[in-house]
């Protein structure tokens, strides 16, 4: 190789894959270090609050796991994952309307490794994946990471709006495009929170099956409900066209690493072969105790006791909200872990974050999520994880921020104090903002 | 997308990207279901006895990870991995001559997993990868599923021949081939069992230095030597040329999942974008269940009961082939899983396999582990997992199936019985034989 010619100088710089070019840190990623810090009240991430979990449930499923399982819990396993989980993933999809079988089902390290998965089967250099705008960062990451163009459409309060996929689909074919997935997350949409409604759903499953796209529809938040369960999940009306990704980071523990992919039979079958190639089979010891759990744990209860957790703090957050910044406007969600929050226009989220860190809160500035640019005055605030009160102390922290830059903007304007509220201005694939 | 025609017709088949062309089961996967039948002896798979590691020490390292360390170990971690872990990778590393800061260390959902975040970030299609002939199954899978060509180069009974190495870079460079890594299993490789002498790692890394190619050191086995330690690892003397794999899939257990690269500064972090990428971050809870195991059990002296098991089973399997196949040849390997056996250059081992399966006995067909075809006559024997009697009873299969296929073969022959030991002709990448 050739020599370093110095410290800061990568001897392996001209032998990278151009798929390279595509990786880069990304602005959560950067958070996640600054969140870290026991002073600041993080807004920003979306770790869920595993210390609603019982510790007691958890230590009996790995004591069975060692002490019953242990000799296929050590062990390498299939590369679909064990039949034992598998049948009880089939449970937990059955309360989203779903029929599988346990052979539709593959086993993955998280669902994100599905996304990475799905990306490494069918995504070319150049093909296109349209995608919500905004959406979850690390999916678009994935998707460029394969040399994929993330294509944004539009949303609204009921989630993506159908005609305006129908315009963004024939735009792209246009200009010559192919477009390989549509990326979904339907029910309490990160990072806006929102949810397409049923009649929608069924509108995008028809346009993808007129435009011959698969759907990859991602579902890490649809049994985390505030009130009503939110429209069952496409997948329940469609086998054939839809990828369906589900995870137990959110209703149990991120930090077992194990979510799962449903696709057709032929698309299953190079999954599996991809996961082998990937990881040779998902922990064992991982899937053993989570069947463990799910065995005998009461977890339907469980996630009901998550889903008061998450309630209570989206109250927090919103009631905060009101009161800390009430020209502003934000979606409510009715599920799932965040609020998107519209600034007003001339305010730059990201260039306020290390204002808003002085002040110890943080939070994620919306070009997070969008492959394009947009997204420059929304911010992403969590409430999966610190306590209501640290939520309302921290929407207070942000008040200060925003607050002092607003007050920084008109002393630096000629003609005086700027009007609030301010007329936000949309651009495409922004939420119409409703006032919690 | 395209109404479906048949069940057995796929309708995303123009969806696929075009690496999934070089995705297919290996002859290996296959095997993995037919040696799950508990009549069958396998000497195939490479599965380590876990059964070896004493349930207690698992166990309590299971209860303090959830009752000391739940809310870490079930929540999201760093990419990178825990610090915590990353420390004791680097006492284990030690053994092997490895010096290196926790910052060089990236956690990966064990070590294949850092062969396809490696091959991600280096591979381009057309892209070539110099690999030891015969070499690792999956490794060979994983850089072709990126569209690489992977390159054999030849090996005798001290490793990989340098001289070779050079003929075969040059040869490819002539050819206008670009090089990307070099891969090789230096200790008791996979699946001939030989180790690289001291003189040719140190010539290789010259080889390599000369011609600018990255080394991926792959060491899962170095610790498991049945008499003296092998040499040290290349990675101890040469930082900046070496990806240095390791794994805790045989020192301890791979229904975990976890191993690890160490990298020189740019591949690092690189490495760790591509795995939040891939999969968030590896799993907070194996890492900690092995923190905790590593910070309190007396792991030197288990994996000293590893070597002893392991070694007592290569010696059962050597003594079984010396009485039950005295005239055919093998390495005699000093460490790790595998016996590399060489078949009368008549027999085709893997048109043997049905026949070896019906008298209850597995093995990997020599095949499965060259990329061009190689390894017709040959066959890996793994002494990993069965007892010594099973061996005994699996090597006695296994000759009743080969001398059945002489006789058969010696019958349908006009010249008589073929003599016995027949003379092995020794195609490029191939061992010369050592009687056991």
């Amino acid at each position: 190789m050739a020599e370093p010619q110095g410290t800061n100088l990568d001897p392996w710089y001209s032998h990278y894959a151009q798929r390279t070019a595509g990786l880069s840190a990304s602005e959560v990623r950067a958070l996640f270090a600054v969140a870290s810090r026991p002073e600041v009240v993080s807004l920003a991430g979306g770790m869920p609050y595993v210390s609603a979990l019982p510790q007691d449930l958890v230590l009996s499923a790995a004591e069975r796991t060692v002490r019953e399982h242990g000799a296929v819990a050590l062990q390498y396993g299939s590369g679909q994952g064990t039949p034992e989980l598998r049948e009880h993933i089939l449970e937990v999809m059955a309360l989203e309307g779903i029929r599988a079988s346990v052979d539709d089902v593959v086993v993955t390290t998280g669902s994100q490794h599905a996304l990475e998965l799905m990306s490494k089967l069918f995504l070319d250099p150049g093909d296109v994946v349209i995608a919500e705008g905004p959406s979850y960062v690390t999916a678009l990451t994935v998707f460029r990471s394969y040399q994929a163009e993330v294509v944004h459409t539009a949303m609204d309060a009921e989630g993506l709006v159908p005609e305006a996929l129908r315009e963004t689909i024939a735009r792209v074919r246009a200009a010559g495009g192919r477009i390989k997935l549509l990326y979904t997350i339907p029910s309490f949409q990160n990072p806006m929170g929102v949810t397409l409604s049923w009649q929608r759903r069924m509108e995008v499953l028809e346009i993808a099956r007129q435009n011959d796209i698969l759907v990859l529809e991602d579902n890490p938040y649809g049994l985390l409900y505030f009130d009503q369960p939110p429209p069952q999940a496409m997948r329940s009306v469609e086998e054939q066209g839809v990828v369906y990704l589900g995870t137990f980071s959110k209703t149990l523990a991120p930090g077992l690493r194990v979510g799962w992919a449903v696709a057709p039979h032929a698309v299953r079958e190079k999954l599996v072969l991809a996961n082998e190639a990937a990881v040779l089979s998902p922990s064992s010891f991982a899937q053993t105790l989570i069947s463990e759990y799910l065995g005998t744990a009461d977890w339907r209860a469980q996630i009901d006791v998550f889903r008061g957790v998450y309630r209570e703090r989206r109250d927090a957050m919103l009631s905060a909200l009101g009161e800390q910044l009430p020209s502003l406007s934000w979606a409510v969600p009715d599920g799932g872990f965040y609020v998107w929050l519209r600034l007003p226009e001339h305010l730059d989220a990201k260039a306020m974050l290390p204002r808003a860190v002085k002040e110890l809160v943080a939070y994620t500035p919306g070009t997070a999520f969008y492959a394009d640019g947009g997204g420059r005055n929304a911010i992403r605030l969590s409430f999966c994880y610190p306590t209501p009160d640290f939520i309302r102390e921290g929407i207070r922290r942000l008040a200060t921020v925003i607050n002092g830059e607003l007050t920084l903007l008109s002393e630096f304007s000629q003609t005086g104090p700027l009007p609030l509220p301010l007329p936000a201005e949309r651009p495409e694939g922004v939420l119409p903002p409703s006032v919690g």
